[in-house]
């Protein structure tokens, strides 16, 4: 089924394809219509759409609707994003399965409601407390908006963690053709939930392991999902990689960008190439590391002051020099932007 | 003056020697006695504390009077903590000075109440929303539960930026010798804050810039101000790291343990040396990437399943090898279990 | 459909087949068993249940589902009664339908758990700011359970006015025969409601007028629709109330005991009656200056201090003696108790 | 000292000089300005004054700094009030003065900001759940908002029960002559508080009493307690009552219209006097009855639909016939309008 769409809605189209029949959220821009496509489609297919009291409230029954088997999201901002880190923390230590998308603004603070990419330190790396990892991944078009939700409640119930999808205002806003294939979705058994049934009674949904070794072993447990996740999740695309001599490194709306960047500058002979993440966790090292290994330079473009650029220069360790070009406060830089940032680096390799 | 003190009273003597007048709280194991304290102490010289509603709203009430130019300050642990993320956010955008006690718990969610410092990246990376940064301090004693909170109160006002003392139970509940020097703090002026007088009306708190060149401003300031305290204010120690072979870096509570690790490896013959980051944010890596130049072997050792071993491994981009080894969940490694992961170092390099 | 069933289950069931569809609730005891007996049932016939963050975000949580035309209702008791009182202002000032569920426990404050009648005042005659007026009605069995609170969602829809039904923890514990009907509801139209269509876009449901003028005129407009109910909906029961010469007034639990002390009072030769108000607002005034009229004496009886009583005293309006014998903190009368109160106002009478 | 001062000024400066040293609010039109005096002069004095989450954590604060023995007060208006409900019934339970400032605004929900007196019923009958009373003081001069203020703070340490000053957007901002004598207040010892010393660690603040007789045996106390209260300190005040005709009844800013028609009514021959309540709980009962005996006719007037003329006609019993004349919203009655009704009655008598 095509269809024209706006990013923020094929969000939920996603989700409801993919079986999620729970939404709690608390508005903010911009986020707020994802939840509103939510509050019109999910109820339609038997579901519960509810407006919480706040970002607090709305993580929290999410984490009950997981509990109980369900598929459940919620979707904020920044600021909402920031008092979610709690709950967070609670549903990856209680192995919960749960999406929560991230329609990135400018902060910190209240900063604005344009984009930006500056929530990747909180949501890649933890931004609640412990030993903990989200999925998190990061669409760049409206048909990933909705194919990257898919995948994100498939990837939560197979590690039984929070995933993340992290975009901005730029993705949910376009409109562009969405293909849809209205197949119901499989949704995985889930013997460990408590479903008000008497089977299910003595499961127990908690984070609480008040013994050091027990909480250690509970710990080393969650590490060996997330190293088994870094060895089979890690997803990425790439652009005249093979034999770019500057490789453009650069994640959702600015990977578009990259991609006209590539294609311009080999107009002009540069032999540029793109690598972009698509899941920022796990982060493709590998399949990085591979892309880099012939380049001479790479050049990682944010839209933040530099974030992922670590990740980067971790997997690279040293072996390729990694330059970093970061637009903020909701400016995106154009194809000459990036061109003018790249001519430099070949001029230097001479 | 010198006493018998324990950790958690410790922070709160240095805090109304640091002249903190204004302590906002809500309890949480093994944060509460750091609230105790304050309760006790604050009022005495003439200071507000409150315990809030909670965590977000304790957060609040700092950023309010953090704005009428007092020294103020919070303490909380892990889920707390992650409660505190968008006020943190708030306040570095805002700009501004306040100190946040984190006295870390096993986490991710309820977790335990033994120590971890599995808050490294909540507090390092920053777990909030935005383009930002918290000063992190980490004291190793009893007296630098004192001294440490002193210089984040310094640091908070001289950067017009949150500080975090990334603290735990094991060092908020030893007792030792503790020397402080009543000497009244000298205070420095806030002509930014709003006093509740006519000329300081003018004064606008607020971390809010709609237009995107206008926050992209406001952000590169940030960035510049950053920029220089990375230059000026990392802090470290080390010990006997001038001829070490292999290089232990761990902060906190696990440096007293290398500590001995480095003494006894020493007794066996082992180049063992200590590099202890007494900042954690900034990083102090030009130190470290001295440290480490003839070194061939780091070993990272934390609380934690890997955290700071990626700013070492940033730092030290390959340079050298760096190995990790950590506890959780409570766990602390003794100095036996610290030479037995050293032995195979030294083996390997013959 | 005979079935033995619990007071509070009851209840549930009654909501159900009244066609309430939404439930929210936090719970507290002895009302838990509430929300229990709704989290069983009313997500069986497609309905939600949703445990919100407290008493202040469920009873937004009923404004909401009862704006969009649902049947939607809350549990609670005293404390969390208390809790809702802005919010049930809101309602009625926005003139929305809605069920409130009050199980009565010992107050003020904790209290405890056990039974009183000492919430008449804040619900009867309105907890909340401003003019306005709860429909309440008081059921004295578990048959009355189902069917008060069925009346309760009719009633509600016909004065668009909250409803609450008042009891107490004794019947919400008892078993007894539960007769039901399951007959679907005949649910009204809700021509006002904010349906998510296109043709209910217009309709606002809002409690602000800010002209004084206007607010007088939706005032005046409510003031008319509760001169109706008191009109039409007074409910009451009475027992050998003819030739009585002391009328018992009593409601809910109390009704059942003063009933025994009339049947025991006549073996003994006492001409007393009963007067239970099954509404308490509309309060049955007519009904009750009419059964009072030939009475000597009237005996007020109530698991409180004293409130309905000035109910009757401003009904009787000195042409009949009020007495008043209460008990309270969850001790009930026994029938003696009751008798050796009505022996000394036959005496008094010769 | 006499000064030329608003209403909602008076109030605190009234409350300085009683020695409240604690403020905890939000901020509500009309009430705002009240929390906006706080903030300017009680931490002038070394108190606090805290801006709350909230009127729920307001009320809450309140609740612990008398607990700690402190004079505390909030103020807030309907919906605020509305929320305070819980908070108010635990510090009656656990019998705690206090002063709560009720700035009346036109209800119920969000109504508007201008003047009414619909909450009375939810101030003097109670709210809040369980059978409790609250001392009601209602001034109509801004040298009463002070000096009623200051008589609330005595009533509630006298009666440790929380006291309310009930008041209105009019007085609130009228400016008038204001005469306070700087004198400090004799502050009772409170030998049942929790000051953080040794002595008092003994001491418990709590409203739960799990036994039926023990709550009973609490309920009783509070009863005797509220039973001396009516007897000693309902405060009125009347004029040309003696020989009056027809009694208006008015409380706060309806009692100086009622003057001013009480003065003309004479004028034009009509033997018409005024009872003004001051304390709306206790409610002067004894008073009344004594002024209205030799009446024909009571008016009661209010800006409500008819709260108080409930308490008015429980007191005369019948005895003299009660008429009602009501405005609301905001629209306060004239002088000549009042007049209009009173006029009818004398006709009528005849």
């Amino acid at each position: 089924m095509r269809q024209l769409c706006k990013g923020n809605v094929a969000i939920i189209k996603g989700a409801v394809l993919a079986g999620c029949r729970a939404f709690y959220g608390y508005p903010i821009t911009p986020a707020s219509e994802v939840a509103e496509a939510a509050a019109y489609y999910i109820p339609q297919v038997g579901g519960t759409f509810l407006q919480a009291e706040s970002e607090v409230a709305a993580i929290n029954m999410v984490y009950g609707a997981a509990s109980a088997g369900a598929r459940a999201m919620t979707a904020s901002s920044g600021p909402g994003l920031s008092l979610m880190q709690e709950g967070l923390s609670y549903c990856a230590g209680s192995e919960l399965p749960l999406v929560v998308v991230d329609v990135v603004r400018g902060g910190p603070g209240l900063g604005n409601i344009a984009p930006e990419q500056s929530d990747y330190f909180c949501t890649v790396k933890g931004g609640g407390h412990g030993n903990y990892r989200l999925l998190v991944v990061a669409p760049a078009s409206v048909q990933e908006m909705a194919s990257l939700t898919m995948l994100a409640f498939d990837l939560a119930d197979r590690y039984r963690n929070p995933a993340i999808v992290l975009t901005d205002g730029f993705i949910g806003q376009m409109m562009e053709a969405l293909d849809l294939d209205p197949v119901p979705a499989k949704l995985p058994e889930k013997p460990w939930a408590v479903m008000g049934t008497a089977e299910t009674r003595k499961n127990l949904i908690t984070s609480i392991y008040l013994e050091p070794d027990e909480l250690e072993a509970h710990i080393r447990k969650l590490e060996s999902k997330y190293r088994l996740a870094q060895e089979k999740e890690a997803r990425h695309e790439s652009l005249r990689a093979e034999d770019a001599e500057v490789l453009l490194v650069g994640y959702g709306i600015v990977s578009r960008v990259l991609r006209s960047a590539v294609e311009q500058g080999r107009k002009q002979g540069l032999k540029v190439g793109l690598f972009r993440p698509i899941t920022l966790w796990p982060f493709p090292s590998r399949a990085l590391a591979e892309a880099a290994r012939k380049c001479r330079k790479v050049l990682v473009v944010e839209l933040s002051v530099g974030q992922m650029v670590e990740d980067v220069r971790l997997t690279l360790a040293g072996q390729v020099p990694v330059d970093f070009y970061g637009r903020v406060g909701g400016n995106v830089p154009l194809t000459e932007e990036i061109l003018e940032q790249v001519a430099p680096l070949f001029a230097a390799m001479v």
